[in-house]
This record gives structure tokens, C-alpha cells and sequence, in this order.
């Protein structure tokens, strides 16, 4: 945990709402950190249905094996989330310690371990003693309140600046329901996933298979449209949780992803998701600013987002925002080895409203004043047009700066 | 140009040699740099002849667009290189600027525009004013010397910290032949191509079929394994010219490239671009270390070459290497994020010849200590052992510094 608190960071943080059917606790277990709370659960009244979406990483930790493993039983009991430690790449001990883990964690909350959900984030290759935390697993459920959102951000942070939580409210034919999200991040950050652990709970009625079509799709646009470093973690995980209680006011359990009394929950969730996404990269290692990148005018979606990552990738144009440079040659670069379709004398770039390229060159009347004034910001946009056809992405970015190198310099150590 | 010197410039330079058929002059054009030479004529006997490799970026430069228009003549009279202005995305401009080029670079050395190859390297967007130097070729012909080859490599810099030229000798049935090259840096490098500029001459007469096919081969393990930062420059050109004057001594001319004859030859070719290549990476931005990676045991060498490049271009490995921490986890992370095949329990990885993880966890044996006094050394060697087939490759990266950031905040202003 970092002491300087990113630039970027929310003015405000919202005042998180109960939701019905989930309790929280968080306490210190000495992992890794001295003098701060590194093991969080998250307890689910029993009916509580899951989704979850996970990293793509050919390594995967021995905590996504086990969510995935427990996925398909669609029902959840109990989440154990502790930092410091990925228990990641430790193998048949790594594998040992989630089933010390998760028989420990079903004991406490009275539930069958095929629900009980795991995350890890911290250091990888170190074994984790589980044997370390166990034993307070059972008191911290029996502790979990309700209100303890932010304990649960705080509690899950390593290199973050700041806790990422957030609250919506939506629309469930006539009944309201809330929705609740935390996130961490901040460096190891790329599609897909973006963010290494991202928890969301609403108390809406929504059965196990519709809530996963709506998170996968929900991650699109949203954690897999933001990158830090291009670096993709092998404990990326996402879940989402559904107590049901709403249906006690009224809400109707939603059995089916296409029904349209979703419609407004979908919206409320995906700008949630959307929103705890944007945090992360906001909280992005030795970020000072926010870049978003929207690439219009390609063949296809897939091939426009796939030019807008090149473009957020790119270290020399992630520099020079930092240097507060509008060097859109180096966007032409990122566009150039994007290996998509691009016609050079097509191209058009933005930096904010300033168009400074046009049709293969520099825009002759852009105001090369105006423009370094604007790169001044923090929130910096920059828009390509390639001019071939429809397809449209935007992807979020922070800059690359020399505290990037130095908290990753030294993060082991 | 930095004033500080790589820590990793070779200790010593060779002299070079003449090659019977080249003369090169340099001068002070003052396109962007002050009181430095950034302006370069190399200029060839008749019958030269010529093969080239260029970037694969879509928004090439107009001097790549050039060259690839006249590179199928194979035939070579002069070559003209500047630096400060890469004359890239310059539109119609740019196409103008290359032509007035072009036809005052033939009129200098009474030859066809089609034997005219140019290359320009440092920012791109800004059109080149080819007239602020086009008077100067004629004398600059004139003047051209068969020795200059260290003031050819110096005035084609950019943000290199120092000039990169080697020397080889082949034998050539019986015939020792010559080549030199010359190369410059030092960020946008990763393949293909992996160096800005680098121009290579022989006095072997090799024919231009010949020659593009052991110029194209030989890129492959050299030019096309190096990266520093993942990003591909619009300009990226390597040209190697053979004008045959060894005939004169005896030498045969070669017209296929499968001719047993042109084994020696090839060798001191590949040899002396991986050695170009490498000079590039130990002058890559900011460099403190130079990282070599060998991936072994995977399905092909293909995906070999992939894995070895998602550690080699990972932001998180080359800070790890920077803050000499030996983070062979994020070593993990790269093999897992590249998409290739790889078993996370059949993984070894090695720092030098430390086994620091074995079978998909930390090696119990290897001492920390140790590891860590081999990472404070110059040269870091990375091996990972996929445990799945025979394909193996090598690429070559440097440690990504706060230098890298700082060098590139501030490069166009």
C-alpha cells in the first residue's frame, strides 16, 4: 500500500448501503502486511446465486482454479479474499492450501465447500500458509456485518493508492435493488482480465445463469476496455453475487438474461462495472493521468479495439502524456503496428477537440498552444478515425511514469 | 543524442576497413540537431546491388515507401540517411519531399533515380524540407570517402548514446571478402523490425536475388529477436549493399543463395547483424541491463519466439530486472498471459544458472541470496524451460529504467 495517494483518486466516496444478505468482516492476519487488514470474507445468506469471470492466463493461481471449480454449483456461501500473497505458481502446495482454505472457510459458515469462493492477490511464487489464517475464520463470520463495505476495499488493497468501492441503485419491475462493487488493482493490469479482483453483490433475484451472461458481457466495455501495463495477472477474478432478498419487497427472480424487466439492472450493473474499472486505471502504478483512447472508422469493433489497445500499450505514447506531449506521431506508430487495417492517408487524430492529423498529415491549422495546454489536464482523450468503415472501441489508460519503474523496481524486495 | 553514455557501449571499437566500391561523406544539414552531422551519403561503384527488409508497420515512412518501389531494379547507386526528421505520416508532402530527394541524389551520382535508397529517422508528423539540403549532395559525393564509416554511423543517430558499426572478414571460395554495418537505435525497437536504421555493405558479388534471401533469413534470428519497448517504428529499414569489387580478386559471383559457397559467408552475415542487433539493445532508452531470454521446450520454435517476447516486452519483468530483483513470478506471468501452450506445473525458470522454480513452484533449493548477487551483473540471463516439445528461441531486451521515462517524456519538445 502505497503512501501518496494518486492525483487521480475519487473527491468523494460514496456512503455504501446494506444489501440484504451479505455480511462482511475483515481482520489483520499478519500474510505480508504489518499494521493493516489483509484477510476479508464476505458471508452470503444461503440461496445466494454466482457468476464470475476469471483471467485468461495460461498460469492461473490455485484460487481461480478453485472458483472455477466451484462455478458451475451457481450458489455461494462464503468469499475468503486475503493480500500479500497470490498463491500463484506454487504448485501442489498452492492446490493443498485452497482445500485447507475452503474446508475451513464451508466449517465457518455452516455451508458446503463447493461454495465457498477464494482470492488471493499479492506476490507470487511464495507458499501460502494458509494455516496462518484459518483459525480466524470462523470468529470473522461470526463478526461480519453488514455496513462493512469499505473495511472489505481496504482490506483487499496491495499496491492501490486508495479503496475502490461504489453503490447503484436499479430497477427491478417496480422494486428497487442495489448493487455493490469493490475493486483492486493497480499494476499487472490488462484485458482479460483488467482488474486482479473486483467483488459485486446486489440483493436482486437473478438466477446463476442469467447473472453470468450479464457479467461476461458486462466486462466487454468495461474491465476488459482498461489496461495499466499490458500485463495480464494470473488471479484476475471478477464475481458477482446475488442474495435474492429483494424478492421479500416484491422483485421478480429473473430466470433468463434476455427477459426486458432487465433492462435497467443491466444498465446500473454495467455502469458499476464500468465505473470500478475506470478506478483502477485511475489508481494505475505512478499514474498522473487518465487517458482515454476511442478508435472510430474501422472495419469492425473487434479490429477498432483492437488498434485502441495498440495505442494504450504503447510505452512511448503512454510517456509522452506524461511528459504532457501531444506527439501524435506516436499515435500514428501504435496505429501502424496495431496490424490492422489502416489506409495512412486516411488517418485522422484528436487530442481532446484538437484535431492535429488529417488525412495522413498534420492538420495545418491546429494550435500547437492550445493543444500543450490541454495535454496539461489530468483526463487527456485521444481519438483516431482510421476512415475504412463503423467499427468503434474506446479503451482507458493512465500514463507511464517514473514511479511506475520505481514501485515495480522494488515491489518483491 | 544523450550525454550520458549506455553503461553497456562496448569497451572498445574496431577500425574499419575500406570495402572496394563504397565511400561515404557526412555533413552538418542542420535539419533539428545543432552543431552535429545529421546528414549521410553512402555511394556506390556501379553494378552494386542491393536487398532490403523494412518495418511491417501499416503507416510506413515515405523513404520506406521509396525504397520499396525501388528495391525489385536491385541495383544500387547512393543512399542517403537523415536524422532529426523521420519524415514519416507527412502525407503528399512527404511523397514530394522524397521525389526532389530522390532525382538531386541521382543527378549527384549520375545515375537512375530507381538506384536511389533513402531512410530518415527521429520525429515523425513534422514534413521534411528536403530543399534545406538536396544543394549539399553534389559536393557531398564528391568529398565521399572509402574509410568514413564511423562518421556514417554517427551522424545517422538519434537518442543513441553512442555509434554502433562492425567489422566482419568471410571467406568467399577461397577469396576473403569484407562486410561493415552500421546501426542506430535506440527506442520505438521491437520487431519486426527491431532497429530504426542499419545499412550493411560487402565487396561479395552476391546477386540481388541472393542477397535479399540471406539478408531476409538472416533477420530473423538477429534484427527480429531484439525489442526494447515493444513498439515498432514507421521507419524501420535494414539494407545491405554487395558490390562485388572482390571479383576482381578472384571471388566468384553468386546468384543462388542455396550456392555451398556462400555458407562462411552467411555465418559472418548473421553474426555480424546479431551483433548489430545487440548493439541496439545495449543502447536501448534508459538501458542499465541487457536481458538475454531463451524459452525452450515448447511446441515450435514459433511459439517459443512468442513466449520469449511476452517476457521479453513485459513492463513488469523489465522494472523486476531494473530493481536487480530476481521476480521470476512475473516471469510466470508472461509465459501465462502470451497465449501459447504452456503447463504452469511443467515450468522451470532460470536466473543465470540458478533453477529458481521447478515444476510449477519455487525451487526449494536455490539461495536468494545468491540469485540476487547475479542480478546485479550487466548481462541477465533468463531461461524457461516449457517442458512440452523441442522448439527453443532466443530474443534480447534491456531493463526498462526511469531513464526510459524520462528520455521519452520530453523527446519532442
Amino acid at each position: 500500500m502505497s503512501t501518496t495517494v494518486s492525483p487521480l483518486a475519487p473527491k468523494r466516496y460514496p456512503t455504501m448501503p446494506e444489501i440484504a444478505g451479505v455480511r462482511i468482516a475483515a481482520a489483520e492476519a499478519g500474510i505480508k502486511y504489518k499494521g493493516r487488514k489483509d484477510l476479508m470474507v464476505m458471508v452470503f445468506d444461503e440461496g445466494t446465486e454466482v457468476a464470475g469471470v476469471f483471467t485468461r492466463s495460461k498460469c492461473p493461481s490455485a484460487p481461480v482454479e478453485l472458483c472455477r471449480q466451484n462455478l458451475p454449483g451457481g450458489r455461494a456461501r462464503i468469499l475468503v479474499v486475503n493480500s500479500g500473497n497470490a498463491n500463484a505458481f506454487t504448485g501442489k502446495r498452492g492446490r493443498e492450501s485452497t482445500a485447507v482454505e475452503c474446508k475451513a472457510a464451508a466449517a465457518a459458515v455452516g455451508g458446503s465447500e463447493s461454495e465457498v469462493f477464494l482470492a488471493s492477490t499479492g506476490v507470487i511464487g511464495e507458499p501460502l500458509d494458509a494455516g496462518k489464517f484459518t483459525h480466524l475464520l470462523g470468529d470473522l463470520v461470526k463478526q461480519a456485518q453488514a455496513g462493512a463495505w469499505k473495511d472489505a476495499a481496504q482490506a483487499i488493497m496491495t499496491t492501490d493508492t486508495y479503496p475502490k468501492y461504489l453503490t447503484a441503485k436499479a430497477d427491478l419491475d417496480g422494486v428497487e435493488v442495489t448493487i455493490n462493487g469493490i475493486a483492486k488493482g493497480a499494476g499487472m493490469i490488462a484485458p482479460d482480465m483488467a482488474t486482479m479482483l473486483s467483488f459485486v453483490a446486489t440483493d436482486a433475484p437473478i438466477a446463476a445463469s442469467a447473472l453470468q451472461d450479464l457479467l461476461s458481457k458486462g466486462t466487454n466495455k468495461t474491465f476488459n476496455a482498461v489496461t495499466v501495463d499490458s500485463d495480464t495477472s494470473t488471479s484476475d477474478t471478477l464475481m458477482l453475487f446475488a442474495t435474492g432478498k429483494a424478492a421479500d419487497r416484491g422483485a421478480p427472480r429473473i430466470t433468463d438474461a434476455k427477459d426486458p424487466r432487465l433492462a435497467g439492472f443491466r444498465r446500473a450493473l454495467n455502469r458499476l462495472l464500468k465505473q470500478l474499472a475506470l478506478q483502477v486505471v485511475r489508481d494505475g502504478e505512478g499514474a498522473r493521468k487518465m487517458i482515454e483512447i476511442t478508435v472510430t472508422g474501422a472495419k469492425s469493433s473487434r479490429s477498432a479495439k483492437k488498434v485502441a489497445l495498440s495505442i494504450a500499450n504503447s510505452p512511448l505514447v503512454k510517456t509522452a502524456v506524461a511528459g504532457e506531449d501531444a506527439n501524435w506521431g506516436r499515435v500514428v506508430m501504435a496505429v501502424g503496428k496495431a496490424g490492422e487495417p489502416a489506409e495512412r492517408d486516411l488517418l485522422s487524430i484528436w487530442f481532446g477537440d484538437f484535431r492535429v492529423a488529417h488525412q495522413g498529415e498534420r492538420d495545418p491549422d491546429y494550435s500547437e498552444e492550445a493543444v500543450s495546454s490541454y495535454m496539461k489536464q489530468d483526463d487527456i482523450t485521444i481519438r483516431v478515425d482510421l476512415g475504412l468503415g463503423n467499427g468503434k472501441a474506446t479503451v482507458w489508460t493512465c500514463d507511464l511514469t517514473k514511479e511506475y519503474v520505481a514501485i515495480n523496481g522494488d515491489y518483491r524486495s
